[in-house]
């Protein structure tokens, strides 16, 4: 690209971020007033964020009331796992956006049942680049990678993993068949965040889940007291 | 966002995107004049596209002349590791962009060496989504995809699996290890591609690289019989 079209491309991109902002600050207002925990699952494509999702619906089933907002290119795939554990869920299919934003959020909270709602799970875009760039007005975001990933990605996608309020390491079940060091990932996630709890979870054998529970319910709870 | 932002925003990516078709067409003629085969590798973070080209260099080394063009956010790490096997190689780091476009490749090469070079591979982002919109001037886009990201990928990004040349199935040697049916992921990748080659690898045992070396041959040789 030209200088020339730089200096075109970038204030329209800031109009937009500016948009959404407004409309991401408008929208974690409203959860407040709800009393909505609003979480936002971000990795790239097939890290388990649905995987890890499923299973955590399952165990706060009859506990707190959730519901979900699955983004995706293409496909009902991933809301038709969700909507087999019974929870209310809601697709949204972005066609070439590589993110979900803040319009996309508003519009699909006014098409879910959400009174009396606890929390909200938003599935973004399979992709560790763009949708850190977008704020949904969700209270959290937690940042995924697998352990099949390789242990350099925090330092790659430093963005995503520097926002992050959690990081979790999944399929860890998975790492006797792999060349992966977990503590070399985590002190990469360490040097682009210095506090966010990294956590381990394995959707398969279970391992990691009580972990990743309890960091919700404290995340939960810290929220609803702040308010 | 309102449709007010999107009329500012549609004809600005549109001329964004005219203008790097532009560049990427004299980027392809320059490649042809020289005789190099240009093959950009587009996959989610972390599916094996270094891995892959380590292998790959590796194998090629004393028959063709290689080179490497790496693409990340951030760091040098994947460059380093081409390095190593003693390729020429120049990083990108495209600080907040999801994608390589056609400028970025242009200088690059500049500053390449690239006298008598037979084939030039360009690892790309690791993203699914934005790469594939964005020509590079590459003969050829090879989408990858792990045997630990799910069967579904080519439904749920559909766009980067149909304009792929070919398409590599990657870490199969995981396979008994996961809940994967390969016979799934390929009957996905057949409805959005027709007939690009499904290719099975594992650059840790070395499976299926006689097959990928084989198909990298014959496009080389069909593109310099066809210019």
């Amino acid at each position: 690209m030209t200088s020339k079209s730089k200096i075109k491309h970038i204030p329209v991109e800031m109009h937009i971020l500016s948009e959404n902002d407004q409309l991401a600050a408008e929208n974690r207002t409203w959860f407040a007033s709800q009393g909505i925990f609003v979480v936002n699952l971000i990795s790239s494509p097939g890290s388990g964020k649905t995987s890890l999702l499923v299973e955590t619906l399952k165990a706060l089933k009859g506990k707190l009331k959730c519901a979900v907002i699955e983004g995706d290119q293409q496909t009902d795939l991933d809301a038709r796992r969700i909507a087999e554990t019974g929870i209310p869920v809601r697709q949204i299919n972005t066609g070439q956006a590589c993110h979900l934003d803040a319009a996309m959020i508003k519009r699909a909270v006014n098409e879910l049942a959400v009174a009396g709602l606890d929390l909200l799970f938003i599935e973004n875009v399979g992709n560790l680049i763009c949708p850190a760039e977008f704020d949904l007005g969700e209270h959290v975001k937690v940042v995924l990678m697998s352990v099949t990933e390789g242990e350099e990605k925090p330092l790659k996608y430093p963005l995503i993993f520097h926002l992050a309020g959690a990081a979790v390491i999944t399929k860890t079940d998975l790492i006797p068949h792999l060349r992966f060091d977990i503590k070399v990932a985590e002190s990469n996630i360490r040097q682009v965040n210095a506090k966010a709890p990294i956590l381990h979870t394995s959707a398969y054998t279970q391992a990691g889940m009580q972990d990743w529970l309890g960091w919700l319910d404290s995340e939960r709870h810290r929220l609803s007291k702040s308010s």
